[in-house]
């Protein structure tokens, strides 16, 4: 080994130490230096390469520490046994890093039932708060409460005692990033060998978690009054996932009778659980919102979950659900060591928005938009010439709809006649996870996020499109 | 049906229509109105309790809403046969809300391995960049990028590269609320029969969570130099998970050999995959960091995870991890419709956070303040008189250290005498998730959160409980 081979370069952004430390991996790597070869003594390479001890010292730590070589108490450094590395694929270069492919932007509307208006979001209350919560928290920075902060649950149990008639307890509640999230964590806190009954056509994101988790999925049709309760007891599911208070994307609300028999099915066995998902429960335009098929059981056997990505905004990451003392017992048992997944600032945020009536201010803002909004689209539809050939679906709750289109097109036709106009709608075929039989000429509308303006103009465009 | 037994009370927060709809659905229930009967009209019922008509179709349009009613046209509003509620457990009443049970407060000094110090976190900086965000950002508000918006990944890639030496493109990092979920996510996305190889003694919460997910373990012991590779083999483990840069919680950081053995082992099967927990490798004390593993591959088998709960606060919940190829392929085929479970304005902030400078400022001033704290802990520890029985084990790197003590008492007198003087160690068993034979006198100290002072009276009283 000839150590002169070491050449320093000036260069600040790599220090000697780090330059010798390198120049030792790579003779060690390329053979030049031996398994079991001695080095020189920090002095004797110090006066070798007429660099300082210091400099010396810093480069042999850092091998000793990461293995390249060792130490041997009175007698030196030596260099190790290294394994050869594994033969390298090629490796690729490192690409131009490029946002993934986006929607044509050829639509000059989008019916998208993911959509939400968030230009209405009370986005000054919320920096106001934000500011004051980070203003005096510091203590906000250490671990809170596994569930969310007890605050935050308690507020959440008044909210859904006055608006959706459930009488629950903060501690059964657990708060989390997103409904996603909170899916992800029933799924493996409900019994491993379940089976799950989703509505079908359901909500595809949702199929796609359970399936994820390598758990079973009964797709179980659905009537006017949503899932069919005859079928689901055929089948060996054990969990119903439902959306009762507005089907999606069918649209219906459950009524009371469906909500009984489905009840009734998951009290005769053990292991069966309802999943109440009430994504747009808080959208309702005549009346006071339906009340949640969990205010009425007495008999612990539906998880409600809801979520504010409908209600706020999609990126604030807050959802919750509310589970049975049963079900309770085995997250407290087997997941209350993980942290919860929503920063606690956010946390206190969404706390005060709640306790100081900031949320339900909004709630009413955003029910009157999207009712004019619904109200628009209705009115456009019905007062068209063709009104006749177009039934309207689903149209009392949440923000879609649907349409049936008596024009002699078939939905393919019917969203690509759209398109081709500049308006964007969507098949209902694509809510349908499976295959399932049904009408050939309907189309979904996500009305939430297109003004009064847009929806007439969307509306003329359609026509022209379906019906010229 | 009476229909006088309706008594309308004045009540403000039950308007009239309300008490109808309820008396009416409780008539239902209690079978004064029964399945069929006809209700009068809504002209009639208001004549006959005397009250508006508006009322009167407030109270109906709900009943017809919810399944109660329903209205056949031009004939009049008739009572749904609705399935009787299951017989009810007996609810159990609101109990009032009280925290879990805490430690015991008697501890003077807790020498726990989770904590950190948030006492230096920049929180005004923190608090201005946030403020900063909120104020010209409405457009967060929608969806962002599923695996963390582009501008975080590309600073995050930065990061990495200079810190870590880990030379990544952002399309391959996913930004997640936390390492829990980010390991949730990753279990799911290795293939469905993996087994895992875990660091036994490792960190309890990963196997919870592996098991949570159904999957096997399969513990491996350690030597000095982390997890032994022919242990390893004689398993049926596809995945291996380890701690290199400072196992949890011995401390030591696997040398380079190993680190070669272990990708050795990962190159033999299509299947198998290494998970780097880079949990605090930020922390090392003298010279730089050792390079993280997945730096020294080119085979892609590496899944590399780090967090910020170590470097920042336990409650800012941001972690990510960069996968190999082939596992973003899945991610991008089965995962890519979750939305970031992050809040895209943390996003931000973190991101600026990086970008100018603040998050390595606060690393260096982190690691000089941990360094105080562990030289403070090391020399009170070697300059009691009865140093020479104590061993300091895992030392030079990370936030916590081990002790052997050869005083004659056993790791649990160890901990209770600790205790008896107010001051809590953890024995080295906690972290044996499965029965290992381990040294029966070591005990784990995580000095991170307390000041010199505080570790200097706290190894006083060490020294009384275990040598007086």
């Amino acid at each position: 080994m000839n150590y002169f081979d070491f050449q320093p370069q000036n260069n600040k952004k790599l220090p000697l130490y780090e330059q010798l430390y390198r120049f030792l991996i790579s003779s060690i790597q390329n053979g030049s230096l031996k398994e079991g070869e001695k080095l020189p003594s920090k002095r004797q390479m110090a006066d070798l390469l007429k660099i300082s001890i210091n400099t010396i010292e810093n480069a042999y730590g850092m091998l000793v520490a990461e293995g390249y070589i060792k130490a041997r108490p009175k007698s030196g450094y030596f260099v190790c046994a290294i394994t050869e590395p594994v033969a390298t694929k090629k490796t690729s270069k490192r690409k131009e890093w490029s946002p993934p492919p986006n929607l044509p932007v050829s639509f000059l509307y989008d019916f998208h039932t993911g959509a939400v208006d968030t230009t209405f979001f009370p986005y000054a209350t919320w920096a106001k708060i934000t500011k004051e919560i980070m203003a005096d928290n510091r203590q906000l920075l250490n671990h809170g409460h596994p569930q969310g902060d007890s605050c935050l649950r308690e507020a959440l149990c008044q909210q859904v005692a006055e608006m959706r008639g459930i009488f629950c307890q903060p501690e059964q509640i657990i708060v989390g990033a997103g409904s996603e999230y909170l899916l992800s964590l029933m799924i493996q806190i409900l019994p491993t060998q379940s089976v799950f009954a989703m509505e079908n056509p359901g909500y595809g994101k949702n199929y796609h978690i359970i399936r994820n988790h390598g758990r079973k999925i009964c797709p179980i049709p659905l009537d006017s009054e949503g899932m069919q309760v005859e079928q689901l007891a055929q089948t060996n599911a054990n969990i119903a996932y439902i959306t009762p208070s507005h089907q999606f994307p069918m649209g219906m609300v459950m009524p009371i009778n469906r909500r009984m028999q489905l009840l009734h099915w998951a009290c005769e066995q053990k292991n069966r659980y309802l999943i109440e998902d009430d994504y747009d429960g808080e959208f309702r335009f005549h009346g006071r919102p339906i009340p949640a098929l969990k205010g009425l059981e007495s008999n612990d056997k539906v998880i409600y979950c809801s979520t504010f990505s409908k209600s706020f905004a999609p990126s604030i990451r807050i959802a919750y659900m509310i589970l049975p003392e049963t079900l309770l017992a085995i997250y407290k048992k087997n997941f209350s060591s993980y942290a919860c997944s929503v920063s606690r600032f956010e946390q206190h945020v969404l706390y005060r928005f709640l306790k100081e009536g900031h949320y339900n201010r909004h709630l009413n803002r955003m029910r009157t938009i999207y009712r004019g909004r619904k109200e628009k689209l209705t009115e456009e539809l019905r007062s068209l010439p063709q009104s006749n050939k177009i039934m309207i679906i689903g149209e009392n709750a949440g923000l879609h709809l649907l349409l049936q289109i008596g024009n002699g097109m078939n939905e393919a036709q019917l969203v690509k006649s759209a398109a081709q106009v500049g308006v964007r709608v969507y098949g209902l075929s694509q809510y349908c996870p499976v295959a399932t039989p049904i009408p050939s000429n309907w189309v979904v509308l996500g009305y939430a996020a297109l003004e009064q303006g847009e929806i007439e103009a969307a509306v003329r465009l359609l026509a022209k499109a379906w019906f010229e």
